[in-house]
């Protein structure tokens, strides 16, 4: 049997072992896309314990919390922090197969040197053991991004964003990691939500344009990409339950535009003709920024209601969606491709089922720009887990060229998840080592650490232009 | 190379054996949804032969037979028992990778005390040994029940039965097995197929209510549900080609409903409504009684229509539908969430498309009203194998809490069918020793008992409160 | 660690050794499905050099050298044989986890006596020494088709198609080989593409029948399957990226296909609504004839408008689409099954996600004509990968009858590429010799051998009479 979680965690030969420890393990962290808050890092705040640290704002958490039947009054409510943490832990033991079980004993081992399984049993000592650690060290934000040897974080902004502590951080001389901003235009597509009118007004306002048509939203867009792109912006960000795809003329889009302002009902055709028309000319502005475009396909979000209206969104009450998504992609970015337009394009999906769809679609739209120009994004969120990785990975190598992917990034609200870059690194070594051992691949020492160290950071680098 | 499925087969880790000799294997049986028949149950007669028990109601082994192109008067027609056996030992050596071939053999094992693998040179030697097993022994189904440690037995019944073998069951002392109903109200929600008015008609006589309304179909589907909690019902079940859910007015409703009297044609849109709105009243009728909501999604039936025409339902002419379900499911289970009216409920998938979406679906709704109060339902019919199993339990650990599985069912019409728990069981045992065996998960041997108790028997009757 | 690719590739259980070694490696090939040139098997040419034969047409690997930025000019365009090779040896090392890096090493070994990783480093050294193969050795196709010990070949043709090549061939003593034309009337269906009218013209002149209505299309279509017949035809091929079934009067019909002579815009419905026509008068000539139907599904073509512009289609611009097949699949088969009028038929999936719906589709469909009557397909095109048969052969174990499957058949365009049934078998030897070895199928070595037999090669031949 082999020891619980030690330094040869997921290594199962004696290849995964030396590509992890040699390569690997020690390569910087380029996180490109998560949700950290910039004035959070700024403003460097030592947490008060491990249950602030930990809970205060962890989804995931708080979802397989209420799975075992926990109260919502120790997730998002008011019980002590301490009761909170003794929850949490008898939760963890029932998580068997679950990402949650390894990131935390990961972070346990990483941040705080706590080697013992957190259960039931155990959860009250490591509680105070924690504690103690926290205040014992520096558990701040920006002493955690360093210690992690992490050099780019991407966080994730609206095009209204002031980007005040972007602008603050670059200033800071003691902090060695580049924090920038990504461009995430999702309320401008929002048309059929509520808080339209008054969102484009505050875009109106950023961009000091008056906007009155589409081709007003989209210079007022593409001002602020400008601006982003001043601050360091390389990086966008879409989020999609599905994929829109719907031309129409300039005329037919400012009549749906100006039912949007007013808050009128729009049939789904005419909110694809909106968003699909904006997509294009930002797709086409990320192009000439020389951005890469990100697109995340497939949440299907605030499903419960009541808690919706009681807690907000983003607190563990979305899951996966299924539509059909081959059809509209393909034409989106063919559209863009004719044209010229396509900038470096990054597709994540949410559904497994889509794994194929999205790698056989890379394939469609590469070019000799820049190697893999379009990327099958890592397994995000509910596919971030040890069968998720491997499969995005095995569906990557079969269908497309995976020596050239850009690897992981966090996707994360948490200063402690970097334990998340280590998981991922472990499971590709662990899945190339074991082809090399099966004799299924050269063992061409050489290559294989250009490969390993390539997926691990340098792909990345390259790519973003960091 | 391992024997032939002997007592270790499955268990690869010293771990795995451990877990499943020393807790899964001793451990109660709760068959919490099957399809035997009550009646049979009680009227207890010892079978003629192993082609009758073994085959004159599988429609498992004749869809295998037929697949290797025996004709159908070896499967339902009036060939001898011995020619229908040796024509099934013809066909099982060539379902290689199929779990008949394993249920076959555990259950020579089980109940027969027959080791020798089953192919064209065995069977009739099979044939043979198994008929003397038969005659020398006793294979009445209350003995293979109660002989096969099972406690609990929930068999499915249409809410106009009598449930009167369900009653008479209860007076036979010498049977130590709970023999519960389910309540299945499929026929009332098919407006759509040829009988509805005739259905209607006779549930309007079960439940004593004059029917012309759909607030009649609902009363009256009521009073049978409380009819059916007298004897002991605690489960319902559903079974959906789709997910169905369409809201409208009342009045809408009733026009609806008489068109469907009528049997005038109705189009999709007017049947989903009319299954909303019954779905929607069943749901928090059976929160209201305590009960769980199986529902079991994506088969499409009778795909043979010759055959059907031949032969009715059930028979093996049905395979998997592939439509889109997350959004509809939602919405439903929203829809009763909202005004506290959600019931246990346990999502059956046979698309295995569908596993991510049922498993993240969960997360949605849980509460602190019991552990895992919405459950994904172990893996089903045609994903009711190693590789379904397999995928079913690693999908509930990396998406929800797998500690909390209520696990298994049989799902069976065959007496001799409660081997499939055991295979269940060394599957589990086999995905939890490995994890412990490879020091991803703790090898804590408490929580582990538990966790393997509670799946394979402890965490259903927690959750039905049997 | 494992020699890289030798002679046990793949096998990792003694059992697995055994029957590649013993029975799977010395059958002969029944390629079933492919899409060599008649025209070239006949002139029987002597490559120039490796790049000749490896990149003058293979999309597969312009796609990969695509994806590692390489230019097209390399690809499709005029750069030098040398440096086209030593492109493509570039971008192979990056393509760990892709068969394409297997199916090279595989065809290195086979064909040239080269056991050197390809790689940036050594691609100039085997570019030399491959080339001095060519001069040295007799690489026309005739002796490449023969060498690798292929009986049959199915080439895929036109209704339009003379067929002079293969009538031409059957007159070439010297060469062994049956090379039988398939019957793939896609262009007849094409009602909604340009160049239909001169099409159907063209097919009338073949046919020598004046078509004017719906009727004709399908006189002239079984006319020249007659005269398909006559030269040898077993198998029919459909490709289609969804599956259209939507039946309606030959009046309606009519004047659709009147419209789409015209070229006028048809709706999809319509479109649906011929096609249906036309596939069931094609299935029930194909059953006529003793035929077996091959159906592809899910491809998503020609995606890059520019590109498609430049090259054609068939150049590696297409991939994978996800539409719901289930029911039109099922009502598009029994339509015919109720008639008496359904053929032999083989389901290809393109996308994963159908591997059960397929799967499970043949079992309402079988008879006692033929043993699996209705196959599932082996996986094909972006799935024929390691893992894709790996899920082809699990899926079709657990879900049908294995020991009947047809087995592989290399749909290439490539005379080297039988070196894909090598990497079949290995893995078809791999899976069933790990189930021997861990005890779950019976060591019966006369049933193994009848059914890695089976699948490798006898099952094919019996089932398609050749």
């Amino acid at each position: 049997m082999n020891a619980f979680m030690d330094k040869d965690f997921l290594l199962d030969t004696e290849c995964a072992k030396k590509l992890f420890h040699e390569y690997a393990e020690n390569m910087p962290i380029c996180d490109y896309h998560c949700h950290l808050s910039p004035k959070e890092i700024y403003e460097n705040k030592q947490p008060e314990d491990i249950t602030q640290l930990w809970l205060s704002g962890d989804h995931y958490k708080w979802r397989a919390m209420r799975s075992c039947g926990v109260d919502e009054e120790y997730c998002t409510g008011n019980a002590s922090s301490k009761d909170k943490f003794i929850k949490f832990g008898e939760t963890l033991q029932y998580c068997i197969g679950n990402p949650l079980y390894h990131w935390a004993h990961i972070e346990l081992q990483k941040y705080f040197g706590i080697d013992t399984p957190l259960s039931a049993k155990t959860a009250g000592d490591i509680y105070e053991r924690a504690n103690e650690a926290i205040r014992n060290g520096d558990f701040r934000p920006q002493s955690l991004i360093v210690n992690s040897n992490v050099k780019i974080v991407c966080t994730t902004d609206d095009p209204i964003d002031t980007l005040e502590y972007h602008k603050l951080l670059k200033e800071v001389d003691s902090f060695s990691c580049k924090v920038l901003p990504s461009f995430r235009p999702d309320k401008a597509l929002n048309i059929n939500l509520a808080g339209f009118s008054e969102y484009i007004e505050a875009l109106g306002k950023a961009a000091d344009i008056k906007i009155e048509s589409v081709d007003d939203v989209i210079n007022a867009l593409n001002k602020r990409a400008e601006y982003f792109n001043e601050v360091g912006c390389k990086v966008s960000d879409q989020a999609f339950d599905y994929v829109p795809f719907k031309e129409c003329s300039r005329e037919k889009l400012d009549k749906i535009f100006k039912k949007g302002l007013k808050g009128e009902e729009l049939d789904q055709k005419d909110i694809d003709r909106y968003r699909t028309a904006i997509m294009l000319a930002l797709g086409k502005k990320y192009n000439e920024l020389g951005w890469a475009m990100e697109i995340h396909i497939g949440a299907l979000r605030n499903n419960n209601t009541k808690m919706f209206e009681k807690l907000g969104p983003d607190v563990g009450f979305d899951s996966i969606d299924d539509h059909e998504i081959a059809q509209p992609l393909s034409r989106f970015l063919d559209t863009l491709c004719k044209e010229g337009n396509l900038p470096k394009t990054i597709l994540f999906n949410l559904n497994d089922k889509d794994n194929v769809v999205l790698a056989t679609m890379l394939g469609n739209f590469q070019s000799a720009e820049t190697a893999s120009k379009i990327q099958f994004g890592p397994a995000w969120w509910f596919l971030d887990t040890m069968d998720g990785m491997t499969a995005q990975l095995k569906t990557l190598g079969n269908l497309g060229v995976l020596g050239k992917f850009v690897g992981m990034e966090t996707d994360s609200r948490s200063f402690t998840s970097y334990g998340r870059h280590d998981y991922f690194r472990r499971i590709l070594c662990r899945l190339i080592g074991r082809w090399v051992e099966d004799g299924w691949y050269a063992n061409d020492e050489e290559v294989l650490k250009e490969i390993i160290c390539g997926i691990s950071y340098d792909n990345a680098i390259k790519y973003f232009e960091f």
